[in-house]
């Protein structure tokens, strides 16, 4: 297959096959949970969404309904572990801070965890999730969904191969204009530290940082970075923030992430002899726009267009159902919560911090 | 006009039309000198190529035969002031060590300057350029191309008028593979550090530095940097570098740049209402290919490819013959030169420095 054409294959790398579906309770159901997330769970191969969780019982009931779901449940009822034998796992998609409390109780009860990104809104949550499933013997993943992107695992491959040669540079951006995004409100949990665990960074700067790591061999080892916030409706979060990966090859990432912008995401993978640039990158349901240069050849493609996020909980299903780690794992999440931290010690103290 | 449109336009908002021609003697006669800097000279409005300024007397026999200069000069011929009626004003392509013999000299002899950026190879060196000719009264320009580019000065335009709401992120890359460019030896003046004044950082970084400079409306005060060089044959200078710029505005400069990856450049100027993207945004001869969202719309065009460095020597000569100050000033780059050496501090240090 010619270079260029690659990057449009969408074949899966990681399917092995497997029988049957995983029983999936979706554990908050905000906005990116029932537009996005739900319809990617639905139409997913080897898992089926059965149950739902919220503390809304008007959004529960659209919600059950749309899906046909076996039962709806509030918190209280979670915790108290009712309709266990309704589902195999989780997908938890509340606030980040939330994530530590509903991942000890899937633990508890024995369900296996895809959980959203950030992992948690402190790395310390972050390190007692892992805990808490690693005590339980079940499945803890990070529902990073690039890493599933047909794109982003052609361009991991080509990285494999020296196709691009000694990769030296990463440059990423992703941008919201929270004011006008998710229904339009700012004084959501997006911008409260507590619930969010910062602003920008872990909410869209993790894409970048994840991705980086995702497509690299060797492991990140320094941070700079500056956050910015003018606008008080921001709260105590970043607005804007901006930061620079090292990696310990010597490699580097440039990334920044703003949440009072125009939408734009971009990517890319600089070698020393070829680079991929992806537009769109970040941008949910695989609307990539590749330019390339490979092997001495200009390509301009496409992206295939395959839904990373049904992807996503694909790849879930087929790692619960094979035992196969396919998904990111709990060390992966807090890989990002480490360095996310040194970010903002960075943007305090002015300091390169260490990882 | 329709904004999109406008990013083709490569109509002069700086020429105010002038009488007569000025004469330059191009002090050295280098790779960018001879192929790109003396074609756009020769062809520029306001100004022509009367004299040479070269160690290398076949080189500058060839020169003269091709261009018709009226004189050929060694550098001793040039600092002992041979041939000054023959020119009103140089343009100095030396490396960057050898600016500040060339530009003193041109001011003792009662010439204006264009010079090359970097504007010298340390702060304290453009720090004399630009007492030497403040005190001689003549212009000190540094030819920063992209300021003349139409792109470019579009874009300045759109973002004076608001079109891209507040500027919130500049984001830009610039590489090249240095040991298969210029004739393909890694044992030139760009790896040597004395002559160069630093790596890909003075001869490459300085672009995207300059370029969101130019275009923003509030001063650089403070950066935070990391220089890799893992090639022993780079010798001492930064093989790669990434960098972040912040304003005072807040708004901030995510950048790098590569002495060893494949050609790339880009430029993302990202607003709260718009973005402009250019790839290719740092290539020779306006080969522009801009992306932006303004205005609600999506556009997609190629640059005009309007030669930048032909308006750059147009612009110079305008400015010599009118009196006005259209050309990157002495102070510009001087500012630039404090950034770098403040990327370097940074990058000994860690610490985030102030400007």
């Amino acid at each position: 297959m010619a270079v260029g054409d690659r990057l449009t294959d969408d074949s899966r790398d990681w399917d092995t096959g497997a029988d049957g579906t995983v029983r999936m309770a979706v554990v908050g159901l905000g906005g990116y949970a029932v537009n996005r997330a739900l319809p990617a769970l639905s139409a997913a191969d080897y898992c089926e969404p059965t149950v739902a969780v919220s503390g809304s019982p008007d959004t529960a009931a659209d919600v059950r309904a749309e899906y046909d779901l076996d039962r709806v449940l509030d918190y209280d009822g979670y915790h108290d572990g009712e309709a266990t034998d309704a589902y195999d796992a989780v997908y938890v998609a509340t606030p980040p801070a939330l994530h530590l409390a509903a991942v000890e109780t899937a633990a508890r009860l024995d369900k296996h965890v895809c959980c959203e990104k950030p992992m948690a809104a402190t790395v310390e949550g972050a390190e007692r999730m892992r805990a808490a499933c690693r005590d339980a013997g079940v499945t803890l993943a990070v529902a990073y969904r690039m890493q599933f992107d047909p794109v982003v695992r052609r361009v991991r491959e080509l990285c494999r191969e020296g196709t691009l040669g000694e990769v030296v540079q990463f440059h990423g951006s992703i941008s919201i204009r929270l004011r006008t995004a998710w229904g339009g409100a700012l004084d959501t949990w997006r911008t409260d530290r507590d619930l969010a665990g910062g602003g920008a960074l872990p909410d869209l700067g993790v894409y970048p940082l994840n991705t980086a790591r995702f497509l690299h061999d060797a492991p990140a080892d320094a941070v700079q970075g500056s956050t910015t916030t003018t606008d008080p409706a921001f709260g105590s979060v970043d607005q804007h923030v901006a930061y620079t990966l090292g990696f310990a090859d010597g490699a580097t990432g440039s990334f920044s992430a703003s949440f009072d912008a125009v939408p734009e995401s971009h990517f890319q993978v600089l070698g020393t002899e070829g680079r991929v640039f992806v537009d769109g990158a970040f941008v949910p349901r695989g609307q990539r726009r590749v330019r390339a240069d490979l092997d001495g050849e200009r390509v301009d493609r496409e992206g295939s267009g395959v839904d990373e996020i049904e992807e996503t909980f694909a790849a879930f299903g087929h790692a619960v159902l094979t035992g196969r780690e396919t998904v990111a794992t709990a060390d992966d999440g807090l890989a990002d919560m480490r360095a996310m931290a040194a970010v903002y010690e960075s943007d305090e103290t002015g300091a390169r911090v260490g990882l």
